[in-house]
């Protein structure tokens, strides 16, 4: 049950809606067999990577705008349909869903958002998950005749994962006026360059005529936006909880490091003589991994790159690697850069005759807080479902769409344990009773906002 | 001047040479420019990666058997026919040119030996030169009236260095029965899984009849072999000497290390729930920098990989890379690798979940002590040349086919300097100078041996 006081203790500077008097629970209950099933069932489409005997024991492989993805939307254009919401598909593919509230208002709906799409080798959770738990709420207040008093819907935002077309978070970044239509339309599939996302749109009809925009003049604005995902790291079952409260993002940098030496025999070439950049890089790598540590920070390299004709008997002439640094405060980012920078300076001169190095900021994406009053929404959600116990604040560490939302409309997130934090593999997990709780949490915190939302007007 | 005690001071064991009275200079003098003019005029034959203004500031692209290989070998078999050689080719399309001796022994000949074939972006000196030499030596022989007393000639030996088909030293480890011969007939063009080496000896009419071998009733057996070759290394030049008397070659092991991790997103997943194998590796790669230097060895990683699908925000699963280590004495060799593995079993646990690994030995060289005949044989020719203050001994860090030859005859090398040790590249440079030197030592060595040769065969 919501109280104000636990409220005002967690968001003491949350003057609107701290002033609420009290927020009723929905009432409902969403049908949890049917939530699983239909999540299990439409990922058929794409179902790849089986590592298992049971029938749902596979990840999925369904990419953006390839065959199963529009197969999935199809069918999902067609369950909103019947549920009687009208269904408006923007310029980069984004479809919204919307059913109408009690109050007949034009003000932008309250959306539920998440993605189809998944990873070349992800699992079932990851995105579906938030887009099917939208869409069993919209079902369960459907039998149950149950209106919010604004509009509320499901947004599917096209190519979250940046898979196939490389740019992640990518129209929910074109709504939210970070990236430019033009450029995501011609992103090329990373397999075949002459398939653009733009020409795979058209192709399954699904370049709409709206602007992608939260512009209301042109495009197609949000009152609100939460989104339920699994949480994709080890912190919720770590600490036993099954409800993250998600307060903001992480800031990250992402870096690309490219170090210059000088190919060189391994045989006859002395230590003292060499400029090896494969050594000096794998110095920087973990003295970056120290370094984070320090400020509590992480600082994590995925790709390292040696020249395509690199051998066992030869000093490489260039390594490339890349260097991801987070932290919930951007300070602390860079200061964590600044000091890998200066510690890679001393490194560069320590061995031999030397290398030099240069480095590239290819991605700056600064700490968001989400709004306070969806973080409250979802946290009194959680206080009526599992008690504060058993749920935590959390701040993301990865990007998702809502952290684009945030920039235009009130938003926040929920997330739930997946099985030992495995994501963006084929065994990625969530449990039936997660996938449950975390949509009773959606429908209660998306039902609280709503009641908000209508006090908020009332008080104008 | 070859002088007794000299040699015995080096050779303190060469019992047999050591008791020669005195070996007599060849009286001969190789004509450097027609050695430089013909060396970068068959260099026409593969000249790629221009980096400069002058007709010859070009490297090499003469990959073993493509047409620029089959047309140096054509023009190299009208060379050594009209010279008056008698010319073998074996089923390895190793090419053997024979200029017969005073005595018309039908002992083996004293071979010069070394390859045409280059790498892809590699110099104009590196094999080349050792040809080019053996051919002025045969030339200013030749017109002199000069005459050997045993059989004295040339080896080209096919795919030395493995760039193409990948199996360095390839046609000399078959001649010394070290490689199997379907092996090295099966390898396949890197590019062009269709293509095989034997493929290409039979297109350009290189699969000889007479066996590949060093036995004399099938193969072609030899009686010693000398190679003149650049160092590929800094050390000659570094102590500014010209000649260096290749006693050996170092011992070396080459290894493939494979950690094992657990992908994971790098934002959302703590550092102490990472199984991070990248990070592993590059611990591993300063480790076992740090610890072949403290045995005054090399180890060397030339390749890392990480997955094709690597991604900046994801903790790779696997990570490879190698392991190159190499001394003059197979102790130390054995030492460095079990230090290694020992320290790369202590940071396996190091961080977060810690990682796992194994290894292959995919290569063992053994170390390898040249004849001390023909090391004293070269000693004197640069005795001769450039005293004993301007060459050194060095033992030889790269392979070289004399390597394979010295396990089934007399064999030794001779080092000149290169630019900056620069080797495997486009501006690889050994100067005009440099060459006639070494060829000039050459052409000494193996009078010399010649010489010695005769009085051994007296003594018997």
């Amino acid at each position: 049950m919501y109280t104000k006081g636990a409220t005002r203790a967690l968001h003491s500077n949350t003057r609107r809606f701290s002033t609420a008097t009290r927020l009723q629970a929905s009432g409902l209950k969403i049908n949890s067999e049917r939530l699983w099933n239909t999540l299990h069932e439409t990922c058929e489409w794409g179902a790849d990577h089986r590592y298992g005997e049971n029938p749902t024991d596979t990840g999925m492989a369904r990419l953006t705008l390839n065959d199963d993805d529009a197969c999935v939307r199809r069918w999902f254009a067609a369950e909103v349909q019947k549920l009687g919401c009208s269904l408006s598909v923007d310029q980069m593919g984004n479809m919204f869903a919307r059913q109408s509230g009690r109050l007949n208002s034009a003000a932008p709906m309250i959306a539920m958002g998440s993605h189809l799409d998944t990873q070349p080798r992800g699992g079932r959770y990851d995105g579906i998950l938030g887009i099917m738990a939208a869409l069993e709420i919209l079902r369960t207040m459907k039998e149950s005749g149950f209106q919010t008093n604004y509009d509320v819907g499901v947004v599917n935002w096209t190519n979250e994962e940046g898979a196939r077309f490389p740019k992640s978070m990518c129209s929910s970044g074109v709504w939210a006026g970070a990236i430019p239509i033009e450029k995501a339309w011609d992103l090329r599939d990373i397999h075949d360059p002459n398939v653009t996302l733009r020409s795979e749109l058209e192709r399954h009809g699904y370049l709409g005529d709206i602007a992608c925009s939260s512009d209301p003049a042109t495009g197609y604005p949000l009152g609100a936006h939460f989104e339920l995902h699994i949480e994709q790291g080890p912190i919720l079952p770590g600490n036993n909880r099954s409800i993250g409260v998600v307060q903001g993002a992480q800031g990250y940098r992402w870096l690309t490091m490219t170090v210059h030496g000088k190919d060189a025999h391994t045989g006859t070439t002395p230590f003292s003589a060499r400029q090896d950049p494969l050594l000096a890089s794998s110095r920087m790598i973990a003295a970056s991994h120290d370094i984070a540590k320090r400020h509590d920070a992480l600082a994590s390299t995925g790709i390292i790159r040696v020249p395509s004709n690199a051998s066992t008997n030869t000093v490489s002439s260039q390594v490339t690697f890349t260097l991801d640094i987070r932290h919930p405060q951007d300070s602390v980012v860079h200061a964590v850069q600044d000091e890998c920078l200066k510690a890679f300076e001393a490194i560069a001169l320590q061995d031999g005759k030397g290398v030099s190095f240069d480095w590239t900021l290819d991605t700056d994406s600064p700490a968001v807080k989400f709004d306070e009053n969806c973080v409250a929404s979802i946290q009194a959600a959680a206080d009526g479902l599992v008690g504060r116990e058993k749920s935590m604040l959390l701040t993301s560490g990865a990007g998702h769409d809502t952290v684009y939302t945030s920039k235009h409309c009130p938003s926040a997130m929920i997330f739930v344990p997946c099985l030992d934090g495995v994501s963006h593999h084929p065994t990625e997990y969530c449990s039936p009773q997660d996938c449950a709780l975390g949509t009773q949490a959606l429908l209660e915190a998306v039902v609280h906002y709503d009641q908000f939302r209508v006090k908020a007007e009332r008080q104008k």
